[in-house]
């Protein structure tokens, strides 16, 4: 069995199960896979342009299995692959590199780094962001530290069950909110329903949610008016859960403290948005996953179920 | 017994040990002590500007001990009080906040939200820090994560034993320097004699170091050549403790990756100094601290211990 490996992502030798005849191949993403190739029964992709996946689609007649290391492949399922063949996608890869950059974001905010760096920018020592801190709300919406701060993440899948813990590490409290109420990973979990009363003392809000149908605009002006005064809105998840006019509105008029934004609903963000002139807003493109960690180990426990015809990990 | 509390930073009530007669004033560190309570023999200070330690060291003519607030009570000691007061510092306050500023510049470092903010400061999409990312060295000097890099601390002490459990949540490895070798907090110290061998594999190299004169520019240009090529170095402990001369060279030269400070030789750093301008470095105006965490319990402690002639904490 011929298994091609994407030369995008730098991969630690792949082991086979023993008594099985695997061949690894290794392939460029973005050229057409070679025709000595094509007939590979299993495809690792990542960062394939949507024209080399079509092309895929077309040539590799003996596909049988795609393992995506992307956390929602979306573009693998509107390339025109049979539907017999499997899709397991590269969801749990991306947890610890999405919790880490949230983890940066809510320190950038908490320590308003952004404003340091404008000072620095004008070779200025912005001796009012240094020296002696008063832990009382200032001048500058901050929260001053994570310490004693209510973190409320919604949408608490793997990415949050690795960032909760860091947080309550630097002394937040945080509470989960998903679709079953209850304890996970030895946190408070509330649904929906109890998200309001939970808003009303929120210092920083990380959304985490997927887009779906359901999620859009989660956070719309509703959900925002029940936030505290002066709490920071972390999004990490998918730009279409939050209501960016909405999120901008409450921006300017100093209802919220501030945003720190790596996902947006139209991405790039086109230059016209406003919330690159938004009072207290950080902007990353983008950035906080695309590193996916622990690629090889899921190739191999995937490829022995496969082999075995056992239950897959991230089957779609 | 009359003990005078700052109003410079919001205490919750503080309570003596029962059995002693013991008054709590609150008094304005700016000013000059009131008459009425020159009789004083505890003060507690933080932020007390100099001319009002030099006027109470000649008024508080019964003082006994002062509970300084601040790490490295400098200003105290040279304020005139007689040799027989007391003086414990709040060394211990500060380890929580120092440690969440370092936390916070090494994962901007790692993932340059200074770059990201100076795109979002032109309206620009920086795509090339988001979408798919490598792991491999990239044209814009940083670490990535910290997932995997290796974290020398430099000066392993409260402060240290605070930052490299969090740091090691995050994936990185821990070493730390000391005077003495051995393992701390579960971390392996090494001694200056073996920095050599260590500096050549870290990827970050973290200073918390004191101000003595045995410490004046520890990091210098020998100490940078021993560094791994494009590692970065930060400083939260004291400026005089980095040679930042030899730190402008190694940064515009490209030796260093980049460098994210807090405490400079002088303070404010001034504006004709290069660093303003050097590659790769995000500049704090020393804002690490300045927040004394825990500070009732500490006075309540070291009450309990002057009363009853017990050893006290932070003693100086």
């Amino acid at each position: 069995m011929k298994v091609l490996l994407p030369t995008s992502v730098p991969l630690a030798p792949v082991s086979a199960p023993t008594g099985h005849d695997v061949v690894f191949v290794d392939y460029d993403v973005s050229s057409p896979v070679p025709d000595e190739h094509t007939d590979a029964e299993v495809l690792v992709a990542w960062g394939n342009p949507r024209a080399q996946l079509a092309d895929s689609a077309r040539r590799l007649t003996s596909l049988r299995w795609i393992q995506a290391l992307a956390a929602g492949p979306d573009t693998i399922a509107e390339a025109g692959f049979g539907h017999d063949v499997l899709v397991t996608s590269g969801r749990s890869l991306h947890d610890g590199p999405v919790a880490e950059h949230t983890l940066a974001l809510a320190l950038a905010a908490a320590r308003r780094l952004d404003l340091m760096h404008d000072a620095q920018l004008a070779g200025r020592w912005a001796s009012e962001l240094g020296g002696l801190q008063s832990t009382e709300p200032s001048r500058f919406p901050g929260l001053g530290t994570l310490r004693g701060r209510e973190v409320t993440i919604w949408g608490f899948g793997g990415i949050a069950q690795r960032l909760a813990p860091l947080l309550e590490s630097l002394g937040a409290h945080v509470v989960g909110v998903a679709t079953q109420a209850g304890e996970r990973s030895g946190f408070t979990v509330i649904t929906e329903d109890a998200l309001a009363g939970r808003l009303a003392v929120t210092d920083v809000l990380v959304m985490i949610l997927p887009s779906t149908p359901a999620t859009a605009h989660s956070l719309d002006t509703a959900r925002i008016d029940q936030l505290k005064t002066g709490a920071w809105v972390i999004n990490v998840g998918r730009g279409t859960t939050v209501d960016e006019a909405a999120l901008d509105v409450a921006l300017r008029s100093g209802t919220l403290g501030g945003a720190a934004l790596d996902v947006f609903e139209r991405e790039p963000l086109g230059s016209a948005s406003p919330l690159w002139t938004a009072p207290n807003v950080i902007i990353t493109p983008h950035a906080a996953g695309g590193r996916p960690l622990g690629v090889e180990p899921l190739i191999e426990r995937n490829l022995a179920a496969f082999l075995s015809g056992s239950p897959m990990v991230n089957q779609l």
